[in-house]
């Protein structure tokens, strides 16, 4: 951990929107530790990743408000006096935004307008970091992929995630409302989502290793993908709340390394076990796969010398570690 | 008008969104005088520029359908048995869009997705116009502008008329629900609301001129702009829509001469003597001016033949004689 990111937390006042969650969690936990007076904001909604046994460490030393952001009041409310915000709340997965778009449409947009504007409203000084996906890019066209590459979403869950980054940048551009956008790619560990299949193929490929259950890959798992273990991906939120040079900015996090699918798959077959096999595109993905994907985040690592230390072997034994002490909470 | 356009729509059932509007009014005549079956809808909210006068030549030849398309109920009943979809309904003001976010995004995102869901649930086979807006690429980085260029708007409008533009392309591409956008550029004409300030500094111009209070331009009045009179969209939208190749794709509109605003102005003051100053611009709508615009519409000229056929000073007579005559329903 670098020393600069752990400066300057200590008796801020940080809400989290979407806190409960995978990463709002670790997030959560990492700044109680810094000294920092967490609100997290989470909505509960079922099957979404919310989750309260995923601040137990820390549940003592943070307040946990349930709000839904499409509430607009109570956002105008929550948002007062916060020197940080961390906008993780949204719907994430890709296929349940093609199977209901208007409620992705909800959570990701009329969410995130909720937001900004309670923020010009109520708190203009307020500093708003956002994670979006790299699924705005939809299918790479050249790799690895910058942020300068033509976004052209395969699904309503990026088309969604695209405007909701607009409206901060815009809202930074006009109202100086200090705003920064990081398109995060394939993060996983600890407190994941991985009971259901809606925190993506790292989430289910995991709860298969622990059950033992034999692990499908879609196509040939020669898809590359990049993979961020959630402390670094903590430690960029971190470093890009904190950075003024990344204000208005679109960020992509990404690793030093990628890897084929089927490659991540072996390594939990070496850690678990388990069997695996690859087995044909269902039509349903097939229509959302975007191919090979690795992002370039040179951008943001010269801003903020960010940089991944975990690599990816690393921190699935870490996760699998974690769950399985947790069994009963994600996925037994 | 060219053969082509006006081919092959007799007894072809039509819808038209914001079919009391000024464009779509428009659009709606002309599809009746072509022997269509047409169905306006629109939600006649107040102010916006709906205007049951405005189909006042075949009111009796057209159905009028009251309805909200934040509605989802209604409109999955509409679009049945559609043949062609005319989508034209939305909030256009740009200053309105900063104002009130969130109706802009109920307006032009819900709406659209409401639209393209229902379409895809209750009536696949109906091909889609989409109308958007220059405003997508906000501060051009090079003229002319071709749709290539990078989508960075300045206001929340054309945050949602992009995002409403992904959802048409994605279902085209996924569901192959054919659609095609066409990004609109300055357009006036008969018709045109200008009552009050929504429809953009032509329709103001139009009413000062016609009501002989002095114009006030903001800025140099050096600014470029290309002006499309609206029979020649009404055109393009006709081509859009029987051009299979179109599909799937964004086109530009635009003219084949540009003109400073001034130019423009000067043109009024000929063809009313009203008088005109030039005043700085005032610090909200600096916030959101894009500075030179004209567009690159060669693509679409190339896949439809559309050329514009109507120039500026003879589209503001034209456009001054209708108003005249029809004061009392637009300006007195």
């Amino acid at each position: 951990m670098s020393e600069r990111s752990t400066a300057g937390f200590a008796g801020r006042r940080v809400l989290i929107t979407g806190g409960l969650g995978f990463i709002g969690s670790s997030l959560a936990i990492e700044l109680v530790r810094l000294g920092a007076h967490v609100t997290v904001l989470d909505s509960l909604l079922p099957e979404y990743g919310g989750n309260r046994f995923n601040v137990e460490p820390v549940r003592d030393r943070l307040d946990i408000n349930i709000c839904d952001m499409r509430d607009q009041h109570s956002l105008e409310i929550l948002v007062q006096g916060q020197d940080l915000i961390f906008h993780l709340a949204g719907q994430v997965s890709h296929g349940d935004s093609m199977r209901d778009p208007q409620l992705d449409l909800a959570v990701n947009c009329v969410s995130s307008m909720n937001l900004v504007e309670a923020c010009r409203r109520r708190n203009p000084g307020a500093r708003l970091v956002y994670t979006s996906t790299r699924q705005v890019y939809g299918v790479p066209q050249k790799l690895p992929v910058t942020e300068d590459h033509p976004a052209l979403p395969v699904d309503v869950n990026g088309i969604n995630k695209l405007a909701a980054e607009y409206y901060h940048l815009l809202y930074d551009r006009t109202y100086d409302l200090k705003s920064v956008v990081l398109r995060l790619t394939n993060t996983y560990g600890p407190r994941q989502q991985i009971r259901n299949n809606r925190q993506g193929f790292i989430g289910i490929f995991l709860r298969q290793a622990l059950k033992g259950e034999g692990i499908k890959i879609f196509g040939s798992g020669q898809q590359v993908r990049d993979f961020n273990y959630v402390d670094d991906v903590v430690q960029a939120l971190l470093l890009a709340a904190t950075t003024d040079a990344c204000f208005g900015k679109v960020y992509n996090l990404g690793a030093p390394v990628y890897h084929p699918v089927l490659e991540m798959v072996q390594m939990l077959h070496e850690l678990t076990g388990v069997p695996f096999e690859t087995v044909p595109f269902p039509d349903d993905r097939k229509l959302i796969d975007i191919g090979d994907y690795y992002g370039d985040y040179s951008r943001f690592a010269a801003a903020t010398q960010w940089q991944p230390t975990v690599g990816l072997r690393e921190g699935l034994a870490r996760s699998l570690d974690f769950f399985r002490t947790h069994s009963k909470e994600y996925w037994a």
